[in-house]
């Protein structure tokens, strides 16, 4: 089940290698007689394509989604929706020493023993980043199923390296078109350092990591379940599917663990509407696995992607001697500003199938 | 699905309330054949119960658990291992008002909402810390079976508020009889410096958060599977079911976010023995969701326990009015180090299932 | 996941063998604020029961269900239900030279390659019929939920050798009180005709096998999904987990193989009420996996109960030799009369789990 | 999860629709390293696909699968295998009544209503026996991967109308190269009179049913599990996803129903090699949910298509009347025919699954 989000409702079946003849997806379970707002998919896919910036690959794709069925007229029918996006601009010839010298902190070394060696190393095959551009796809779609029922999420860089952001205020998401920027930050300037952050390394021939806040506003108190199907459960087992995530906190998180009770818990309090709600939200949304009706927030830690330029000491695993690396081919310096819609997506595919799937 | 841990090969059902006639779980998928060691068991559920010591609850149970089914002369037989544990010193009578005035940052307002009201409230219900003796029962059973596949899982305390244990060594995991002291820690006098942090919460009617760290040592490259299966995938979605668990980092984690590639990337190298391992291991030995070979290293962040004895703010649901609100009944200052052994259970479950159950 | 009734909403685990200390389940995934009618579950489980009837094995167990979680003052609380079942009165004595000389189309044999010979044979083990036992329990507490809704599933002996009962009519269901019947047949006088041939595989020390035919009312149209997870998919993964059926059909099944679609085809019209209805029913309420408002019906085989007295021929697994086996212990002649309400059970959950599991 | 078929180790995702631009399927969970044979595997695809003989649809598809993903020269890597095959011969143009005049017996009216009308009735949609050309695609590599574990799977026609074929021999299967014909029957005599009742129903602009006989030899004693997962459970959820299928049985099924335990009985015995066998197998391979490692046999019942040229009564949903309907498109007579290699296909699947994937 390695390649499925296999909700309860909602079940998005992923394919496709790096540079394969396409990548796609296919989405079970929408609700049927939803428009779909085409240009707006577009326009978050868009966020995610590689190639639009000085900090990430010059890789170009049209990635444009080529819809196989599920939709009339641009309506869901109920049937899945089979989506492919075409692999147009391959140079597997990059890739040819990595099956025998792995790239270090990359998949290489672990797919080739899981997968017999038979695993498609170029351009990362299945492992590639490249393959959460249709998991965009079905976010976008229930993105705008969401918004229509008030639910909104947002991501934001939070850090690069020790840049940070300013933060969310997690009792009141800040609306600021964070989707519109070209680099997805609340403060503009501390995005500038960000940035800086990210040239650098790219002018070392190197990589950095940063971690993404996002928000989900909107979601009523009383969804979820205790256990092994809560919501930080449901979110965790799909989001840890994004490459290069290696740590997730929900509320005040790992901060939280240095505090005390009296710090951290919540203080109920009534708002203006007559509404249960806390004064702070250092629980993240989630109380016992099931929302508490405040934003469910969360961050998520990205690594600095392994694909960099500078010479890595790796190993023939065929000769068993140490070997210097040296990678070409085209890499991020900084995957983390790609990965905030990806968050988003993945997201929204697990928000709406924890509200019922429709 | 809320309280089935849902594993392709293991499934371990979990039932009960804090003070119901008793909690337990049917334990499903165990190979047949295997010889239980009793006493092993129950040396490691001694290390989660309550009442050993002065920085948990005053509440004494025998915990013992009496086996309903699946064990012919203490060895499996194929058949679900039906499990019970009774309850014998139940004091419902201490959360009356609680149903009306929810704990801050505690689970009972959400579950209220959740279950129109009619949930459990006394002691937590099923969302009391207690509901991890079964999941301990089961992952002794696990960590028994792993034990004889070479597979070895040991936690400690990595932190309590701002004390910090010496962390693992990720490549050579010490193995300092961990498990076998009163205070999980590996280094005795932090753990000293802890404790006085815990009795200090104590003392203030409060409570404090921590770190727990653990570590996988023994299973091979090759197992798990890219995207939504991955070996960090498995695990979130499992661990996030323990109480107050709030934050999860594989490796270098939040950390190795702020790092650059060429700091992060664990460089390959051939062992004495041939062997194609890692030099450093910040990826927590699992690299595109599949295992390395290296340890499996994470930590998990829990959120001070919400029930404190201090008086807090929360609010009448039926008025919608602010209302103090004082806990009393029995509750741990500090959960964390009778997390410990429940960490290394719900790991257990997760590596045999990825193994493939047996 | 053997032993798990695994639905979207509603999950049910099955543990126990025959002579264990209990047998039991846990059913979770049940709405809270439910308020269970004790009575009339205990009604619905005495129709299951052993020992009632000179058809029946002469083993008698008080066969009380004794719930350890999930219900406050009998009212649903969101937590999982954990039941069990008491084994009273155990023999375990009489099965000892099954372990190596199987009983002819019993489990015995792939049960222990299976479990490599450590299965518990006594009684069946896991395999047993009285494990339907917890799920009477699940399913009459399911069937209280659907009345609510306006939904009732009956079964009744279709055929017992040849003998016919007279069918449903599946258009409009017969309720002539089948369940209070001791024989549940419509037609008393085929119902005689039925037990003499019973009594008569009785006093032949044989065994006969027979049909049941169920039906479910008052599910409107547009519930289920085509292909894996239609509404016949559903039943059928669920129905084959009684022990000795093996075989099942919907609407007009193996007979409406034979016919021409002019025939077979249910022409729609309009009733009274303005509902479109069909004419006939000869799809058994579901069309392309999904139910069409019409009543549900469908007729499960149940072969002869393997466990006869007479004389018959096995062989020693040990040393592969063709011995004579002659089975001693208590056997029901038909099991097909204790087998009605478990089907009924089972379609209960499935059908309570199809419309949301509320 | 309605289009996938939700294995533990394989999954394959179904999409398109009778007319949308595509169908196909993503096939996740097969070994990596497996050679396929494309020639063998057209050759699968040509038993099922239309146009072939005067019993079949007039509609003719080239039904070339065309492979996006998963394989590097004609080799599995172990990524999800993306297939789709184009739909080039649509016209929708024919269906254009039946949004409101259901035809009787067909999934129209039940998916209006799942579907609230937003269902693509073009060609029956996603409820067209057109999809099971994805799932033989994946069938026809797992039968390529089972064949070299020494696995077959064999279907043949066992019945039109009333026209009885030889049965299998369910001890020692017949190997009469069924598949290579053009009419797969093990009698041709008998499959000259099926085919004159095919086109007796054709020439009537009527449809006839039929059943399907299938056969797996070669799998060992031991694979399977009692209760939810048994061998019965597992392909009864798979099978009951071919459009048609409306009753299943295994081994005596039925007709066993109407036996004494004595007859139905299999004496066990031991072969020439000196393996333990069944003298008969009225079982049909299957003992308590776990293969005996005699040959599996099922028979399914597919209903006569109903899809047919005559007048017949149905409604007007927007009406609420009584309406006459006559149905143009291109239909087939009989489906029997081209449903064998689905059920084989989809027993390969599912076997495979069984086996743990590999």
């Amino acid at each position: 089940m390695s390649s499925i989000l296999n909700g309860k409702h909602i079940q998005v079946s992923v394919f496709g290698q790096s540079h394969s003849a396409a990548i796609g997806a296919v989405i079970d379970g929408l609700p049927a007689g939803f428009q779909l707002d085409e240009a707006e998919i577009s326009a978050f896919m868009a966020r995610r394509a590689p190639g639009k910036a000085k900090f990430a690959t010059s890789r170009k794709e049209a990635d444009t989604p080529v819809v196989l069925s599920g939709l009339l007229d641009g309506v869901t029918c109920g049937a899945p929706i089979g989506v492919m996006i075409q692999n147009t601009n391959t140079r597997s010839g990059d890739y040819s020493n990595l099956h025998t010298t792995p790239r270090p902190s990359h998949s290489d070394y672990a797919a080739a023993v899981r997968y017999g060696g038979f695993n498609d190393i170029a351009g990362g095959g299945h492992f590639s980043g490249r393959l959460t551009a249709p998991l965009c796809y079905a976010g976008a779609i229930c993105l705008q199923i969401l918004k229509q029922k008030g639910i909104e999420i947002r991501a934001h860089i939070y850090s690069i390296g020790d840049v940070l952001d300013t933060p969310f205020d997690p009792v009141h998401i800040q609306n600021d078109n964070i989707a519109e920027k070209a680099f997805p930050v609340l403060s503009d300037g501390q995005g500038e350092k960000m940035q800086a952050v990210i040239e650098s390394a790219r002018l070392d021939a190197d990589s950095v990591g940063g971690v993404v806040e996002c928000a989900v506003t909107g979601v009523k108190a009383g969804f979820g379940d205790p256990m092994f199907d809560g919501v930080e459960n449901q979110l965790a087992r799909n989001l840890f599917a994004i490459p290069a995530l290696k740590g997730l906190e929900f509320g005040s998180g790992f901060a939280g663990a240095k505090k005390r009770g009296s710090e951290n818990n919540d203080p109920f309090t009534v708002d203006a509407d007559g509404n249960i709600v806390t004064k702070k939200n250092d629980h993240g949304g989630i109380l016992g696995g099931i929302t508490s009706g405040m934003p469910i927030v969360f961050r998520a830690a990205f690594k600095p992607t392994p694909s960099i330029g500078k010479v890595q000491q790796s190993v023939s695993t065929e000769k068993k001697t140490v070997e210097e690396l040296q990678i070409t081919g085209r890499h991020d310096p900084c995957i983390v500003p790609r990965a905030v819609p990806v968050v988003e997506a993945v997201t929204a595919i697990t928000i709406l199938d924890l509200l019922g799937g429709k």
